[in-house]
């Protein structure tokens, strides 16, 4: 079950994320990050390894891959919003990223 | 090397890409598909087979996933627009997608 942000838990996740390099999306509660690697071989691997991540947590990320950008946005339908699975995602994605 | 369609091999490719599911986008010369899949499971191993494929012709596509979804647009930079190479990963991509 996802639980939505609110309040300070939420304030201060998304300014983890935000030192990170998350930006808030406009018009959208939802969380964007550029992922770029050094050619597709190694921006494929990565979202490989992350699709394996998202299935196992049953959340799945929005991207859009081009070469070795990978562009992607985070949200968790059933809340309407951002939440603690959003947030969890976005880090293993940049521990993946290293 | 990509060589840009052109002429009436150009009409014949595009025909039969479109009787195939794929359209020109607005604005760009390059052609552009929507997959479904069952789930992501199925959706992301199909990109993956989609990725080897495109490392070894060394032609990548733009693609866009959400959850059973996939947005494929084709272009090649070199030429600047739609090329042979185009043609052949967007078969390649139907095989693989069945």
């Amino acid at each position: 079950m996802a639980t939505k942000l609110d309040g300070e838990g939420r304030a201060t996740a998304l300014a983890a994320l935000q030192d990170r390099g998350w930006t808030l999306v406009d018009g959208r509660d939802a969380i964007t990050k550029r992922f770029v690697f050094n050619d597709f071989n190694a921006a494929f691997g990565w979202m490989t390894r992350a699709a394996l991540v998202a299935e196992q947590m049953n959340h799945h990320p929005e991207w859009f891959n081009v070469y070795k950008t990978v562009e992607v946005t985070l949200a968790t339908h059933d809340v309407g919003g951002l939440s603690d699975l959003d947030v969890k995602l976005a880090e293993k994605m940049d521990v993946l990223a290293g």
